[in-house]
């Protein structure tokens, strides 16, 4: 028995459990474990390391199947909660001048996933990214231990064979002819939107690259009151502005109206302001709506205006035959984000924006560093795709997209992609007529986002609207803090314009089950009917 | 014995082999090893998968630690080098529509691992990151199975917690007051220089974040002719223009010339234009030269002018006793970047940028989208740090380092350092008299870079200075081209400026030697001396 108590144990229930066991267990690991007395110079590359280091990567290792198994298990909590204060007191997380044992790492590790969120939990649907796909965290843990970098070639050779070989599949499945264009894996959607705005600047503006802003007109992005935040933030970044992201409305449903994006452009251009970049979004944040694809590139065509699709939530739904015509025009657009750690679980971070005109990024970005990209190198050196981003060093995200490609097949990706929606329409049936239940806007759901208040039974039949929507409003904050605070399941929640908090639904853990709804309900219902 | 070998058996030679040897092991593997009939979806969260996920996970565990220890052994290649034309007819990396077996998968693992370079191994000095740290390895995968994002505590409380405590115990080593200011771990140097741009944008000209730059006179950064291309590459991104960026001149050993920095602001003054941002540099890419912090820090006050100091690759010196005068001055800098996953050895990527100002970083980047950053949660919001990065979700870059700098201490990460930098000045002495070698630039190191021409026989005694130079800038390239060939070492060249292809020898590997150093000397004369 190894100090941690080897595969499949359960972990301390605390953290002083923890240290008690330890006590227990040094009368047996003097000899065995050596971690007591060891340090992290003990380890390779310590002369006679092998040894000292296996045994204590394999002790973390069976840390982490215990924390892994113990994730998936319905009876363990999703988060063990604390405030900020509680948790700093419950743990010594300071850092010191000398060293500390590897048995005290070990504790370290131990107490780190105590108080971690169980992100793997098919309870746990609080975010766009759920779920733990035990391939990709294969292939995460390989990706650590290669530990390298994307810049070139002759650093990291199958990652970036990998990256080529999966950007062009997915350009495949966007619909772009042999999926021929380019692209990236970037640090999250908001940097691969942020990258095709920068390329829809430099499209129109080569200029701006050497003389700035200060070289071209007054420009003007238009994206929906629905999209995401990172439009604006990019703007913002990019020397455009907020100001010059042009809201367009969206009807009920959350999607663009195109008729206003047109009307929107033609008043821009009125007042002497140049429009450069469209992002339509595929798959909202909030709703989970798909923007008309089809009507936005015809007005994107006739005003010469880039195309993006925001697709970092729904670009997945690609990968299936029923729902792939929800992005319908997508092979239109210049630029495309697809972020493969939301829907198609892949561990984070697997963002990707994919751009329909090969060889812009290297010109837009490029800066020839002669100490990373020799010109005079012995292998072909288009293969040294570092100077297209605007990282230098960038984190091999490719490998575990890429794993989890070949363990699943497109069709697995498929499956439980389609698997996830039926799910959010099992939840929408259940409670669109459910009493209590009001749902934010009507519809079958068209991502697995379901949006929804819930009304406890003293709120249900109030009269005075205001009162009652003042009353609603902090309904699911409350259920919320009380979810975590028994730590039995996590959704999210938000207001939107003027509509007061309601529950925000999303499924993309693959873990979730039709009970894993019912429980939802039931939970919701049991902490809020005193609300 | 498990179908990999079990811990410890070398890797496959090639993989014909691997797949021999696993039609020699099928006969035993029907019972005990599963791998060779399951697929992907047979593991977690499968019903009754928590078994065969921990086999499976196990068997990957395996193919790692194998790796890990054939990495450290000197007998075992850097690199098996293969041009990409090669290495795409090595495997089948293509994406099928159908899943694959998990023994299929291990195969993969193996067959990538196999054309992997090494960072690890104690020869490997190619960049400024290589080593792999036991500890921070183990973090890492520990982050992987976290699987985490960093934007919120309620999603990442622990890891948020540490973010905080390791930010304040860095800007207390920098030397602010108390350590207080602000930071973020950003996805590589790059970012980081780019945020500090923002953020001297921003403090400057706050209206720039709505109305972009055309509300703001025509702005110009300083930064040395030496230093690194990224901060050209956020000039460009941010819309300031690479014309903005104004190189300034570098003495011979590659330091930037305070003199020749306040007479290109006054001229850029006089021209009308406005110098908001000077990027010094605390070890640059090539000399690993630092700038003169003080001279630069008092300019800059001089003429109100935000100092950032791009360390890198430097700033980890302020972890030692011995060599943080190097960067003195470095406390009145208003932002600085310092990479830990450089010369402290943290796995890739764990880049930090650090700023003096409270809560500038909140107000420059956050849209406050309201899905994420509810303002009526539970608990104390300052927590959720999300809305001051440009990125949305954020990768976990801060566990490895935290937990490295538990295990070490801070006389751990010093000693580490304080070795690399004694092992450069092996090298410099070592050849600074010896028969065919020419510094770059003359005086000991002030990083870890040693700058050398190693001249073959054939050319030492060339009388015509421009065929010298011409065949000299050819030795180079093929004696890199040759270790790779050779797989033995690896070591990165260039040129630079009128400076012919030099060597530019970094050590940051905690594993090399001193007679790692004598080998790397006895390689490049025997891959040389026909040249």
């Amino acid at each position: 028995q190894r100090f941690s108590g080897g595969i499949g144990s359960k972990l301390c229930g605390t953290l002083e459990e923890a240290a008690r066991g330890a006590e227990r267990c040094h009368y047996f690991i003097g000899v065995l474990f050596p971690s007591f007395y060891l340090h992290s110079v003990d380890l390779l590359p310590a002369m006679d390391g092998d040894t000292k280091t296996m045994t204590f990567l394999q002790e973390v290792v069976d840390i982490l199947l215990a924390y892994i198994v113990e994730s998936f298990d319905r009876e363990t909590k999703v988060i063990d909660f604390h405030y900020p204060n509680e948790l700093l007191q419950l743990n010594n997380w300071e850092l010191q001048d000398e060293p500390a044992t590897l048995d005290d790492i070990l504790i370290s590790c131990r107490a780190t996933l105590k108080y971690a969120i169980k992100t793997a939990h098919p309870r746990y649907f609080n975010q766009l990214s759920t779920g733990l796909d035990m391939v990709g965290l294969a292939a995460d843990w390989l990706t650590s231990t290669a530990n390298t970098n994307m810049f070139t070639y002759e650093v990291a050779p199958v990652f970036v064979l990998l990256e080529y070989v999966t950007l062009k599949k997915m350009r495949e499945i966007i619909g772009w002819p042999d999926g021929r264009g380019d692209g990236i894996f970037s640090p999250g959607g908001a940097i691969s939107n942020m990258y095709a705005m920068l390329l829809a600047r430099f499209k129109m503006f080569p200029e701006v690259k050497e003389k700035g802003m200060s070289s071209v007109p007054r420009l003007v992005a238009f994206t929906s009151e629905h999209s995401h935040f990172s439009i604006k933030k990019g703007a913002a970044a990019l020397g455009i502005g907020t100001e010059s992201v042009i809201c367009i409305k969206a009807d009920e449903s959350g999607k663009m109206i195109p008729a206003d994006l047109e009307r929107r452009i033609l008043e821009a251009k009125q007042k002497g302001l140049v429009p450069f970049f469209v992002s339509a979004t595929a798959g909202t944040t909030v709703y989970g709506a798909f923007d008309p694809l089809i009507a936005i590139s015809d007005i994107c065509k006739k005003y010469s205006i880039w195309m993006h699709v925001d697709g970092a939530w729904g670009g997945s739904l690609l990968m299936s035959r029923r729902h792939r015509w929800k992005l319908d025009g997508v092979e239109r657009a210049n630029s495309v984000t697809w972020n493969p750690h939301k829907m198609m679980s892949v561990p984070l971070q697997c963002s990707a924006l994919l751009v329909r005109e090969e060889g812009l990024m290297q010109n837009c970005n490029q800066m020839h560093a002669c100490y990373l990209f020799q010109q005079d190198k012995q292998y072909d050196l288009s293969y040294d795709t570092g100077d297209k981003a605007l990282q230098c060093g960038r984190h091999v995200d490719i490998f575990k997209l890429w794993l989890m490609w070949r363990a699943k097949g497109t069709v697995g990706f498929e499956a439980q992609i389609d698997k996830c929606l039926e799910l959010s329409e099992y939840l929408y049936n259940k409670i669109k007529d459910r009493e209590g239940y009001e749902m934010v806007f009507d519809g079958k759901p068209q991502h697995t986002n379901v949006c929804f208040w819930y009304l406890p039974p003293g709120i249900r039949y109030m009269e005075d609207k205001e009162d009652r929507k003042k009353h609603l409003h902090k309904v699911a904050p409350v259920i919320k803090a009380r979810m975590m605070e028994y730590g039995t399941t996590m959704v999210g929640y938000q207001p939107q314009g003027d509509k007061v908090n309601f529950f925000r639904m999303v499924i993309s853990n693959p873990a979730a089950t039709f009970e894993d709804i019912d429980f939802l309900i039931e939970e919701i219902e049991r902490l809020g009917q005193d609300l």
